[in-house]
C-alpha cells in the first residue's frame, strides 16, 4: 500500500466519507482520544457505510508519526484518476482547467486543488514527472478538495495542452514578465485552462509558446514573487468574478 | 535569545542582508556545505556591511533542527515594530492595512505578509494575543516580506480600529455569510483597512460590528472554505486592481 492510499485526520477522513469519491476500505481510531463531533460522525458515517473501523493503540501509529493524523487514518482504495480525453468528453459548457507545471510543493498543490474546488473548477492537470504526486500531505492541503474534482495526471503537458486547444479550450499562462495583466483577460464564455509554472523555474518554453495568453500579476514593490498557490487563487477567482458579473448582466 | 531573533535558511538571510530592515549580529554557515550562489552573495554581502560570519560544524546547528535552515542561520537584533499612531502619521495618501483577527497557522500569516508586500500593502496589523507571533516560521514563509513592511502589534485589535476609523479607514471584514461579494466595494481612492478572521471562527463579533462593509469570497461548490492565505491573496489582490484600472481612467 502506497502512503497515498491512507487519508489522514478528521477533516480529510470526514470529507471523503461525505463525498464518497474514495473508496475507504477501513478506520483506524487512537485509543484514549477525546471524542469530538466529528469523530462521532465519522463513527456515524462508517456504519451507514459498512466501513470497518478500529480503535488501535497509539504504537500502530508509530508508521505516520510525520503526518498530522489526529488520531484518525482511513485506508483507502488508490485515488481514481480522470483520463483527459474522458474529461473533455463530459466537460460542462465552459469548463474550467487549471494545469500544474512542475509544482513541487505537496502543499501549494493540496491548497491549489482546494481553491480550484471553492471556485467551481472542472479538473486539475498535472504531468506525471516533476510535480508532487498527489500523496498524503496534497490530500490533507485540499483539506479533502481531492475527491471534488477531477484530477488528470498526463505524462506530456505540452501534448495534453494540445488536446485542450484542439476541443476550443482557451490556454492563459502565468508569467513573471507577461506585459498584460491577469485581469485583462477575459475568462467568460469559453473553456478556459490557466497554467501556473513552478516556484523556481516558471513555466516550461514549449507551453508559454503553446499558450494563447501570457498574464502576469503586477507585483508593487521590488519585491521576490508570491507563493504560487497565492498567485493561482488570485487568478482563479479572477475568473469566478468575471462570470459572476457577466451572469449578473446576462440577466 | 528568542527564536524570532533567528532568520533561517539561504532566501530569508539574503533577503534581510538585502533589505537592511532587521540588523544581523553573526552569520553561521553549516561546514562542508555545497557553496552555490546565494551563499557567495550572502558571504559578499556579510563583508561590504561588516557583519561576522563564521562556519561550524553540524553539531552546532542540533537546537535549530526543527527548522529548515538549509545550513544558513543569522542572529539579529529583535524585529522592530510599529507603533500605530506612528504608522497613521507617516502613512502615504490611500495607505493599505491588513488586520489578522486570530489567524494561528505561521506558515499563512508569513504567506498573507509576503502577499502584502507584492501588492504594496502599507501594514500589517496583528493582536498580541490569539495570532501567531512573528516567530522564524513566519519570516520564512513570508520569504523574507517581514522586512519590507510596517508591522504593528496592538493589545486590542477592536481599538486598533476604532483609531484608524477616527483617522479616515475604511474597515472591510471578510465573513463567509456575507451579502456582498469582495468585488462589489470600491477599494479606490480611499485609505483601507482589510480584516481576515481566524480559520476556525472567523472574526471576532466585535470587529465584525466595526466593520464599514462585510463582503465574502463567492463558493460555487458546496465545499468547506478557502485557506485564509489564499482568501487574503484574493481580496488584496482585488485591491490592487480596482487601484491599477482607476489609475488608467484617470490618466
Amino acid at each position: 500500500m502506497q502512503i497515498e492510499d491512507y487519508i489522514f485526520g478528521k477533516n480529510a477522513v470526514l470529507e471523503t466519507l461525505r463525498t464518497k469519491k474514495r473508496t475507504i476500505n477501513k478506520i483506524l481510531f487512537q485509543k484514549g482520544l477525546h471524542t469530538d463531533s466529528k469523530i462521532e460522525e465519522i463513527i456515524n458515517l462508517a456504519k451507514q457505510n459498512n466501513i470497518l473501523f478500529q480503535f488501535a493503540p497509539k504504537e500502530k501509529f508509530s508508521q505516520f508519526k510525520e503526518y498530522s493524523y489526529q488520531g484518525v487514518v482511513a485506508m483507502c482504495a488508490p485515488i481514481k484518476y480522470k483520463d483527459l480525453y474522458e474529461f473533455i468528453e463530459h466537460a460542462p459548457k465552459n469548463a474550467k482547467v487549471i494545469v500544474l507545471d512542475g509544482v513541487e510543493d505537496p502543499h501549494n498543490v493540496g491548497s491549489i486543488i482546494r481553491t480550484a474546488v471553492c471556485a467551481g473548477f472542472d479538473a486539475v492537470i498535472l504531468p506525471k514527472r516533476r510535480s508532487a504526486v498527489v500523496n498524503s500531505t496534497v490530500a490533507k492541503s485540499s483539506a479533502g478538495a481531492i475527491n471534488h474534482i477531477d484530477l488528470i495526471i498526463v505524462n506530456s503537458l505540452s501534448g495534453a495542452i494540445e488536446i485542450l486547444k484542439k476541443n476550443n479550450y482557451w490556454v492563459i499562462a502565468t508569467e513573471a514578465k507577461a506585459k498584460d495583466n491577469y485581469f485583462e483577460v477575459d475568462y467568460t464564455n469559453s473553456n478556459i485552462v490557466i497554467v501556473m509554472g513552478s516556484e523556481k523555474s516558471g513555466i516550461s518554453k514549449t507551453i508559454l509558446n503553446q499558450a494563447d495568453y501570457r498574464v502576469k500579476i503586477p507585483m508593487l514593490m521590488n519585491f521576490d514573487s508570491l507563493n504560487v498557490a497565492n498567485a493561482a487563487g488570485i487568478i482563479i477567482y479572477e475568473t469566478v468574478k468575471q462570470n459572476i458579473q457577466n451572469q449578473k448582466n446576462v440577466v
